[in-house]
């Protein structure tokens, strides 16, 4: 009657010491490498390490986007990532499962990065990595619970036995060469999220990934306000901090704010049975519902498979509590009273082969939707998805339950810091150069006059872009699109092979569909031995077009009367000719344009 | 330098005498009619009538969705129509224009269909009329900016000449049969919007189409509560209201607000030019930006072709005044300082074809976007837009362009009621039953939870969907999904010709392409004269993947080399041997599952 035990996480845990030793390794390395130099060029290197070199902070994801964050640092000859996320596709992209960064300007200088930083586990930041470790092969660092949650999916992808992953705490420093990194503890909708205070010859840069302040957070520890000072006093050279929430004015509310509003809804469900929608990563949260569960005599389910995997691993981490006895199996939720029943549940952004999708659309096996049911959606649509939770919302509806939604009561606050919150930061970071990252222009823009309304000159902002990188160096900092990057569709086993071409022709598809018009000819004199046949898909009903595709096939078979001898052995252009004739007459007849497919087939 | 003048609007107004006699000739058909009825058919009918016949309101569109509103009412013979909206496709609809109601019941009932009124010129409520009266052409009654926008929508389909189009004004009477029909004046983001008191033997139904309460209008006229409020002494039977805000608490700000916040964000563009992006048939709306833009000592151009023609419609018919020498061509925009001008446009949804979206991204010919314009979107994203409009803004934002969107500053108000103008109206309209329409079934379910909590007891409110026939009397109200409705989909030309079998393959193109599988066998033997040829489209890049579709090709030769002879000619099953070879080829290689298309030419 409890939830089955999931296999034991093997992430290899190495001690502050190991991470300085790997340190020692690396700089060992460089050394040798300097003295295999040609004279000449060591001369330069040495004249420009007077200078003291510029930092070089890279951007391969994140900026004028919402997902794939990735930042690529450089000095002195040394590299490492921050970050290596996916998103999910736009609704024009047909059929693309993930988009990741495109790793060319990785695979250029795969011998100088010395590792990657991960600030936490979610997807934009982590979702790349299966596919950039196949490439590069670079160490991982990351705390517990974010290398938990990448070592289950490498494991999907083959990985987990070949990946160098390394745990690290808040407080702890990674070495890459001359870098030396610090991990601060910040709060975020998942635990163990960090920001970084990254040291070079340079300056100290501070790169707070995702982030809120929540002074009452679940797991007790406020973010470490304290360091940050400490760090500010010591002189930032370069912030670069979370844009996401750079729109919305004032504080984000505490997570524990959630936690009443479900005490509240609990009680007030009386009798009935409560389902909870959420992201499966929201740990917190996931918390704060079993302790409520338990508080008010009911057994929980979870739904769902990520949810299943992401609570098992933390769990097995100690990210989450769970009280003895409180998870029961799905397939045992009809042996409790409704009343004494929670099921948690992913599905919370409306995905139509969620968990909550099938339950609204009376498709999930083991939950049938009732009227004594009280669906808490505990999350806010992320822009694009407001119409598919819409949908589960009113299907959910038209089974009798009841659906507690968006603002109606407070069931979701944010993960990411408001414009007080980012201007609090700001004042304690006193950065002298500022890089918004990790949204959209319209957040980057806001964010920046944020930094302006704190006093940081213009002329001290940089909003840079995907391929740009930014030289920054206490004399100032400039921005050039120089860098490859963009966005690498992963279509199935495909990564990098739907590109425009592909894309194109399944929006064409998608639109109008296709009719196929096949012939066979004499490979002789190309006289017609069969055909014109017509297929079509996608554009009108066949069966109850036969005028249609007569029309189609009386067209098609007037190209052949029409050319002569000489030219039908052309194919290519007797192709064309059947693609414009047939293209024409189905446009003056039905207003679409459907892909126009010659098949000549040579006897 | 004043735009151009727009051809005369034809609409055929009838005064208040005309619809009366109206009345009559339909009258005295329906007495030739029942004349006509055989003798037990009448007697039964009698019978009815002395029992008080119940009053059925059937509803073909505009429930459990937002868009294509269309409601029937019928008593004791006679019919009629409340709109005939359309609605814009989903996501999932691939290429399909437009969405209109099934009209099916209808063609049905064509003969018993006395007319139809209009209750507002939004194509929620217009857009189906053309395909409406191609099927059964009903007299129109709207008021004058309806009939007008009405009118050049026919003229689109070559219907303007052929239609009975009607002008009322509010505190007209429309006759239909047994039924009178009140037009009463509300407010809402269009001029000219009524509802409708409805009154047959069975008594009084209210519909208010859609409405806000707007105590500051800027055609200085409020909604008429009034009148309302003697219509509910009267006693109303069933109300049907506007469910579109039901979700929104408080009240829906007035359209002056907008015109402040307009005046504000006038003066301080300074010396830089103003665009602004608004629906094209919110008349007020542009009123007031040509008031203020007349204030400012500034011109004004319009772009985008609905933008135009309503803003002549609504000129010629006096719903909108433009100051002396205000408008200036788009062409000339140029010949005016920045600070002198200012842009009314199309695209506020974010639309990719729009005029605000060929800004945004450097297609539009005659407007280019500097980082000297202001751009106010004056609109809210309607949900399942707010990422195109995102788009948008983030484009605009890197052409330099300031933005001013979404509640940043109040820029926009609803055309809608919100919960406390919902509940005054049922508070003075104080109907036995109630039925929420316009809306999906969140709204439904929020609204008639506010007619719970104003004290309508749960038995007299339903909550029906398309297809549903609701009868009522003052004995009370039953509802039964009884009648043919559903979505037709316009695609071109074609309207209801692309159903479920054309969408399917929409899908699957547009998500994994297709590959053409093309032989020619011998007509007598079944053998293999040419081929197989292997083509695909949107599947994988064809140059780049030869390996893939060498090995399609083998796979295919590889049936016929299984095949014996006797199978050959049974080309059905070497179709589907093909595809089910190829495709689980395909999905081994690449986890994709195109469609297969096997072509088998005879020769």
């Amino acid at each position: 009657m409890t939830a089955k035990k999931y296999e034991k996480i093997e992430a290899t845990v190495k001690p502050k010491k190991k991470t300085s030793a790997h340190k020692k390794t690396t700089k060992a390395k460089k050394s040798v490498e300097s003295i295999t130099l040609p004279i000449d060029k060591k001369t330069t290197k040495a004249i420009k390490k007077k200078k003291a070199p510029s930092l070089k902070i890279a951007f391969l994801g994140g900026l004028n986007e919402v997902g794939k964050n990735m930042t690529l640092y450089e000095y002195d000859g040394d590299m490492f990532i921050v970050d290596c996320g996916l998103s999910f596709p736009d609704q024009d992209m047909l059929g693309v499962d993930l988009v990741i960064p495109d790793f060319t300007y990785i695979e250029q200088n795969k011998d100088k990065i010395k590792g990657i930083v991960i600030t936490h586990g979610h997807e934009d930041h982590i979702g790349g990595l299966p596919y950039l470790l196949k490439l590069a092969n670079v160490p991982v660092y990351a705390t517990v619970l974010t290398i938990g949650l990448i070592q289950a999916k490498l494991r999907e992808h083959g990985l987990a036995n070949i990946a160098d992953l390394n745990v690290i705490n808040p407080g702890d420093k990674v070495f890459f060469g001359d870098f030396e990194v610090e991990c601060i503890h910040v709060n975020h909708s998942i635990p163990g999220a960090v920001a970084l205070a990254i040291r070079c010859g340079a300056g100290t840069v501070v790169q707070t990934g995702d982030f809120k302040i929540d002074s009452t957070p679940i797991d007790g520890e406020m973010i470490d306000l304290a360091r940050f000072a400490e760090i500010g006093e010591e002189g930032v050279l370069c912030l670069l901090q979370d844009s996401t929430n750079a729109e919305r004015p004032g504080f984000t509310e505490s997570e524990r704010k959630v936690g009443e509003s479900f005490e509240t809804l609990f009680h007030r469900a009386e009798n009935r049975r409560i389902i909870v929608a959420t992201f499966a990563s929201n740990i917190h949260r996931v918390q704060q519902i079993m302790d409520i569960a338990k508080k008010t005599g009911r057994k929980v389910a979870l739904s769902g498979r990520s949810l299943e995997n992401v609570v098992a691993i933390s769990e097995e981490l100690g990210c989450l509590k769970i009280p003895e006895g409180l998870l029961v199996s799905i397939d045992m939720i009809n042996k409790y009273p409704a009343d004494k029943m929670v099921i948690i549940t992913t599905g919370s952004q409306g995905e139509p082969l969620s968990a909550l999708a099938r339950m609204a659309f009376s498709e999930h096996r083991k939950v049938e939707i009732c009227s004594n049911d009280c669906v808490i959606i505990s999350a806010t649509p992320i822009p694009g998805n407001e119409k598919t939770v819409g949908k589960v919302i009113n299907e959910l509806m038209k089974l009798g339950a009841e659906v507690i939604y968006e603002k109606m009561y407070e069931v979701h606050v944010s993960g990411h810091a408001c414009q007080e919150e980012l201007k609090i930061m700001m004042g304690i970071i006193k950065p002298k150069f500022f890089i918004p990252v990790h949204g959209e222009q319209k957040h980057l823009n806001k964010h920046a006059s944020l930094a302006l309304s704190v006093g940081i000159p213009p002329e001290n902002i940089v909003i840079a872009d995907n391929g740009y990188s930014v030289e920054v160096s206490r004399d100032g900092i400039k921005a050039a699109q120089n860098i490859p990057a963009g966005r690498v569709f992963v279509d199935g086993y495909g990564v990098g092979d739907v590109g425009n071409v592909v894309m194109r022709d399944r929006k064409r598809l998608s639109q109008d569909g296709l009719i196929v018009i096949s012939v066979a000819v004499d490979s002789v004199t190309g006289y017609l031995m069969s055909g014109p046949d017509v297929i079509s898909r996608g554009f009108v009903y066949e069966k109850e077009s036969e005028e249609l595709i007569e029309a189609a096939k009386e067209a098609a078979m007037a190209v052949f009367d029409e050319i002569n001898s000489s030219e039908r052995r052309d194919y290519s252009a007797v192709k064309s000719k059947l693609r414009d004739s047939v293209s024409r007459l189905m446009y003056e007849k039905t207003k679409r344009s459907p892909m126009i497919l010659p098949v000549i087939m040579e006897v």
